[in-house]
């Protein structure tokens, strides 16, 4: 299909951050065929009419877990071991592979809501998440969460689920993978290292949460005489490519390590706030020349899979922790949340930006909304005053998957049934 | 008119907490008649079915300035003194009364969008807010801003304008006024005085700035040996019902004199992040009894009017700086939005909850929403889930202001229209 969005503001790469320039953008098929001018004999089958809308790339949300969509709100205001010992684990083990479907059904609603794109994902349950990313039309970087000691043989039946997994989606382009080690605490050092070796071979990334917490790093200290950032540098998952969620308690000397190594980092603001855990060190880790981009976590941890909330949190938050005003500004977030995560996910030359030759994965606001107007700057309006439901329309390479908030490949009405059946029945 | 809402999740009133119960509310004119069994006679000209709705008493805004929504997102991540002298003030020079009148519609529309039914607004224009507040149906405590010394003509000027405001609003039982100095760095403690003593005088209750940043504190303590809270204190003004917005920077001493004086602080938390002040002591304040309430401050300095978006920040951000997952709950935050805020306003036996017998400030959520479902903990999603455009039906003071999203007492194209105007002459 060939989409002409005409004469809309559109968010442009200017450097290393976004200009809003009104001009007009073709699709044609999967891919952004022009931005300017339209292609030699470029017939339309739908015009957009970029009136008081605002185009950029679609999001990225690059980390979280799908599945537990149906779980949101049965978990607040808890200290960490109520909330997932006396609530979280308990629905997990009631947990069937159809409610994990239907969970990551329920978070991608959310997620497309207002115009994330792709997701980073680590699932529990093979397939599922994977199955719905795959109907719904979006583009998703997925792995099996990955729980191991040594070569023992739940962690290795869990690696050969994860190959299997890729083995079995693999003609769904929009579909890549990583493996996927939980964390230090539910990895033992051996099988880390196996995981590093095996990804190696296949030529895989990495997805994994790094020093979320104070207790993880205590202990990573006591089991191991290092923190988690040293200790997955020493069994070579970082000369992968490597996405680590969290790195809230990243000190100095490991952040030397991630931007020694290009390890990209995916902050959390709304749950590492809602854990206790406190502010990861974005700032810092800007300095560094680190390559950060913005997750939601689930919506257990959250509640929210809106990467506009994240936006607002991320860019407010530090100016609040720093005292300054200048701090983690608008671009950033915008970045962070686009073209960063391209690069994180090894994507960027599919996505992240309005760009010809580009996958078209856009998401279009409508401006003329209480939230947005008047648009002095539409890049501020992103962080500090939207809400994400200005989205009106989305488009994943080259699918319109959104259309004036009505979705066009999921049905609405039946993950709400079957979300609202798993909630009774085992939250 | 008579409203009859059937068979809706309402939040009513539990202790000093909410509780979600399926019940009936019925509206008679401009007063909740009944909760639960119809009252005897009951006719309804209006039925809303409650079948996936969430009832609860309209939101309020406890500090704002209105007039400045179209200023939003002018005036983004610089040093305040830029802020404030290179972008806002410049606006408002060449602002005109109109402009403000405008700005302060929009404020509204966008107020009213996620539920809010009441604010507590400081303006500089009399008369702006005022008109546009009566006009919209919403209900408002408005104060002109006070700036002066002694008594300089500017100051005693500034002071008529506002009992002159008073008397030709006087007719409309919606609206209420509080004096509302500035802050101790724009009043001298002569015209803190005087202020205090026509406000005695008067009947009326105070809304001020109060120990928002170092700067200020630094400077009093300068000016005057004392800090701004004992300031406020020395000249009487603790005396009579009192708003203190912001207090980011209160000391444990300026705390005790808020409790011991029943002064009651509004916290904005997007607006102290972004503009560099850090966080109020909330926990501190909490513990020491005090009524805190909620507030989006302007939309230069937040830039966003929804006090959603505040309950989400002011959830998360004091678990964050506690790093304790129990900190400032879902139910404190809508406390702080509801009946907190009624108190301080002294409009508790008027509006903050769903009881029969108050004036029916309503608003009803659809929570089959992509953001809300499943509804594990309906007051938990407000806080951690919700993007306030959940909110369908806007009831204030018995009148439907906003059905299905759509505003019936205000002209959302002609606000549209004026306030880019506006943007484009003077932004």
């Amino acid at each position: 299909m060939n989409i002409g969005i005409k004469n809309i503001t559109a968010l442009l790469p200017d450097g290393e951050n976004v200009k809003p320039e009104v001009t007009s953008v073709y699709v044609s098929g999967k891919t952004i065929a022009a931005v300017g001018a339209a292609p030699e004999g470029f017939k339309a089958d739908k015009v957009i009419d970029g009136k008081d809308r605002l185009l950029m790339p679609g999001l990225i949300n690059a980390h979280t877990h799908s599945y537990m969509a149906f779980m949101r709100n049965a978990a607040d205001d808890l200290p960490f071991m109520d909330w997932l010992f006396g609530r979280v684990d308990p629905i997990e083990q009631k947990m069937t592979d159809e409610d994990a479907y239907w969970g990551a059904c329920l978070a991608i609603m959310e997620m497309m809501r207002c115009g994330t794109t792709c997701f980073n994902d680590m699932q529990m349950n093979i397939c599922q998440t994977t199955r719905a990313a795959e109907e719904s039309g979006m583009r998703a970087v997925i792995c099996r969460g990955l729980v191991g000691n040594g070569d023992d043989e739940a962690g290795s039946s869990r690696l050969k689920q994860a190959f299997d997994e890729m083995e079995a989606f693999k003609d769904c382009d929009r579909l890549s993978f990583r493996l996927g080690p939980h964390a230090p605490y539910t990895c033992d050092e051996a099988y880390l290292r196996i995981v590093a070796q095996r990804a190696k071979e296949a030529g895989l990334g990495i997805h994994m949460h790094l020093s979320e917490s104070s207790s993880e790093v205590v202990n990573c200290r006591k089991d191991y005489g290092c923190s988690p950032i040293e200790l997955a540098d020493r069994c070579g998952l970082f000369e992968l490519p490597f996405i680590a969620a969290h790195c809230v308690k990243a000190d100095s000397n490991d952040m030397d390590i991630l931007a020694a190594k290009g390890v990209s980092v995916v902050t959390n603001p709304a749950s590492n706030m809602k854990l206790g855990n406190g502010f990861a060190p974005i700032p810092e880790m800007m300095k560094k020349g680190i390559n950060i981009c913005l997750g939601t976590d689930d919506a257990a941890s959250n509640n929210s899979l809106s990467i506009i909330h994240e936006m607002s949190l991320l860019t407010l938050i530090h100016k609040g922790t720093c005292r300054n005003p200048e701090t983690v500004s608008a671009q950033d977030a915008f970045r962070f949340a686009t073209i960063n995560a391209a690069k994180a996910l090894g994507l960027d030359k599919e996505t992240g930006s309005v760009e010809a030759g580009k996958k078209a994965d856009l998401a279009i606001y409508n401006m003329k909304s209480p939230s947005m107007w008047p648009v002095n700057n539409p890049v501020a309006a992103l962080s500090y005053s939207a809400n994400g439901t200005e989205c009106e329309t989305v488009i994943i390479d080259g699918e319109i998957t959104m259309d004036k908030g009505e979705y066009l490949t999921l049905d609405a009405e039946r993950i709400y049934f079957e979300t609202e059946k798993i909630r009774e029945r085992i939250c």
